[in-house]
């Protein structure tokens, strides 16, 4: 058969498809697997083995599942004979049985109602008031196959079904992390694009919110403002001033608040703390406790790092409740996310309590989660800080560095030549010299003439400091052959 | 805050998902759901219990998880300490090492490929392979989150991204299943009804594919045809006949075969047998076998019923090379589908050998499930056609039956006064008198001036037996007051 036959080629597929992208996933980590291969047939590389820290894909670098959330989790999946089981304490079984009361025919292996289980809901709701000190209802929460299932879901709500200058505008920091550009792009939406200051720690400054929303708006109808929380990929911690600032400028423009706040539980920096959109929100009074946001959150981050099983919800505040109604509508043909990543969700907004079990344990492997993470943000930040032509802020939060490359001209030269931009070009020889797979800054936006890459804080430290060891001998290197 | 000062109103919201319908989730569920709660209250009702049938949801209905699932499923969420309890046998301790071992960290709570774990779809592929008698490769298999997604994301690759009379058609069935309708509304693309064939086993004919295509081309441009075999609502089962009339069909007309083959375990009819589009496709020989196909699979039907977990596939075959890449790069956005339910998919396509220790209970169970269903199957065709006013095809496949109600005139009549539709006015005087919950066939679509409900046959057959003893009197009934 004919190529000129096939219903979809180059040129009849989806154009929208055709610009998405998604850098997390790009040309690069495929050929980080390709060198996995090599290494595997007995290749001779440099390095011994390829550490993809393209990725916050927690438990592939090594983080051990939290014992609680997969003793509930195995106990739910096959109830009839563990629950009789010694191998399990009473606060999981206890757990797993409220989890299965929830479901119905008392199975996982049924269909939840679409906005996720009341009972886990609730349990969202007890953690989001206890975090803020604000009421939140189970009417409010929708449940999602990650956060990123969730995020799309509240952008569809958002779109104005037009093209041309009509479509919906959706503000976006720059750098951002790439599912807003792509979603985007596939909903044929138009991103506003604002800036944060790199020299004032990634900051969010009204100022580009307004510089930015201006020059956009012959193009586009401005509908919303996605803000995240801490950044990704630039691991700003918002203050609560900033917060309220964003929220003054959205309620001016009349945006919708998208507020990724998936990291809420990756706090590093001495004097950085979490401060929820809603929770500033509520406290700011009327008008503005009235207005739309949704707050995103997964179970694939924070000390937990279940990605797999695709957990996530959002809190949807403020619709009018014909809206309400309609989002509701919009889930339901999707039937549901799935049912054991909700029952992970219950363990991470409800862990065992001080007086139960597992309590101590619990405890004990949270905190060292947290507290290894918070020493590589430390570490990184001061590693790439240690180097000349490197500049990198503060890792205040979240779970990858940002680090600035100031490349001499001949290296931009020689990226051009290659027919790359330059961080993909320096991406690619830190790739190719020591192993190490990274996500060049151009996949997250950047200014132009900057060059930046992310590297995640995630491999377990003393990989890490193995790792990065050499790091400062290949950019001097690099910097020496392009100087 | 003034509601005008919203974002969202049903003015400003998305047209696309005001216009999204998805009845097995709709109002008389609600109403269902309402019923449950006022029968816990202590309501004295005409029933005891409402009995959901409007939703294919398995264990809900009572149906038992197989053992050797649930085995699988529990030792790769909690290796650590299950790989050494007696109460597993060793090909579950086997299969879950296998799993882990494809998993990046070893544990399912990292992220898989976006299409799927590489050894899953592998053991997806033999299962193919064993199916048809035709190779299958597992670059062509994209794993999902439910058979849902990979439709959803198989039409989004074949949207033009053009409004008006440039809008991607795409032929539905009618009756059909409501997923279809909701997406191509959600994706403002344009729905190409062909009727089937209530009087011939509701059969898919040519000429009304070519009535269907002919009338709706000055409206869209026609991409691509969905056949769901074994019918969902209609229960039939198509002959290789059949699907090669199809095939020509698509091919004349260039379309995109979306074969929605979910329900391919359950056959019920004597002389009824399931073929795979691929496998016919491929026996029709160039330039057929060359046709770019999706088939599409899930965790959630046949025998395992294992819904909660959202697990699905689609084989997408005969795609251009870039086509394919570009297929790759729109899911990579998603991260990947959740990979429990990738695990219970590989127990379904690749269950326990003859010579394992698992093999007599889980073919005990499986056969014990199909066996029930089957006779389930029969049991309501032959009670919807004893009854006075009800006709009802063979329940050939699939989980439901769509029986035809011939009503009188006044019922119509007072079903216009109520501002109903008249089936959904039959089916929620069925519930509120009988407890019995369905869905109208205005949902699926319907000849104009017929009328029909959908009715699961899940629930356990003493339950069936007992909740539709009495579903004559209640016709009679309806019928006498209306008459």
């Amino acid at each position: 058969m004919d190529a000129r036959d096939k219903v979809l080629t180059m040129d009849t597929l989806n154009p929208c498809v055709r610009e998405m992208e998604y850098a997390v996933r790009g040309p690069i980590v495929a050929r980080a697997t390709a060198l996995e291969n090599e290494l595997k047939d007995g290749a001779d590389k440099p390095f011994k083995k390829v550490v993809k820290a393209n990725i916050g894909d927690c438990h592939a670098t090594g983080q051990k599942p939290i014992t609680f959330i997969r003793q509930v989790l195995a106990l739910v999946t096959y109830p009839d004979v563990l629950m009789n089981s010694p191998d399990f304490p009473d606060d999981a079984k206890d757990r797993a049985k409220k989890i299965l009361a929830a479901c119905r025919g008392g199975s996982i292996g049924s269909y939840s109602e679409s906005p996720g289980l009341l009972a886990i809901r609730t349990d969202i709701c007890a953690y989001i008031e206890n975090r803020d000190g604000h009421p939140s209802n189970p009417d409010d929460i929708i449940m999602s196959t990650g956060a990123s299932d969730a995020i799309k879901t509240i952008m569809t709500l958002l779109l104005t079904g037009k093209g041309g200058s009509e479509r919906a505008g959706i503000m976006i920091p720059v750098p951002q992390y790439p599912l807003y550009s792509a979603a985007i792009a596939e909903f044929n939406a138009y991103p506003i694009r604002y800036y944060l200051n790199e020299d004032n720690h990634w900051s969010l400054e009204v100022d580009e919110l307004k510089r930015a929303i201006k020059e956009a708006k012959p193009n586009c109808q401005p509908r919303a403002i996605c803000v995240i929380n801490p950044g990704n990929p630039t691991g700003q911690v918002l203050t609560k001033e900033n917060i309220e600032s964003v929220i003054k400028f959205a309620r001016d423009e009349k945006l919708f608040i998208l507020a990724d706040e998936v990291y809420q539980h990756n706090i590093w920096a001495k004097g950085s703390k979490f401060f929820s959109f809603k929770k500033v929100l509520m406290e700011m009074g009327e008008p503005y406790s009235s207005m739309e946001l949704a707050s995103f959150m997964s179970a694939s981050k924070g000390f937990m790092g279940e990605c797999g099983y695709r957990g996530g919800y959002a809190e949807v505040i403020n619709l009018v409740p014909e809206v309400r109604a309609q989002l509701t509508k919009s889930i339901s043909a999707k039937l549901c996310p799935p049912v054991s990543g909700q029952a992970v969700m219950d363990v991470i907004v409800n862990p065992p309590h001080p007086e139960e079990p597992s309590y101590e344990q619990f405890t004990k492997e949270k905190e060292h989660v947290l507290a290894q993470l918070k020493e590589k943000a430390k570490f990184v930040t001061e590693l790439f800080n240690s180097i000349e032509g490197i500049t990198c802020n503060e890792v205040q939060g979240a779970m990858y560095a940002f680090p600035r490359l100031h490349l001499p001209p001949k290296a931009v030269e020689a990226a051009k030549a290659a027919g790359k931009t330059p961080d993909s070009f320096y991406c690619f020889a830190l790739l190719e010299e020591m192993g190490i797979c990274t996500v060049p800054g151009s996949g997250f936006g950047e200014q132009p003439g900057t060059y930046h890459f992310r590297i995640t804080i995630l491999p377990q430290l003393d990989e890490l400091k193995e790792v990065l060891g050499n790091f400062k001998d290949f950019h001097l290197r690099f910097l020496a052959k392009y100087k």
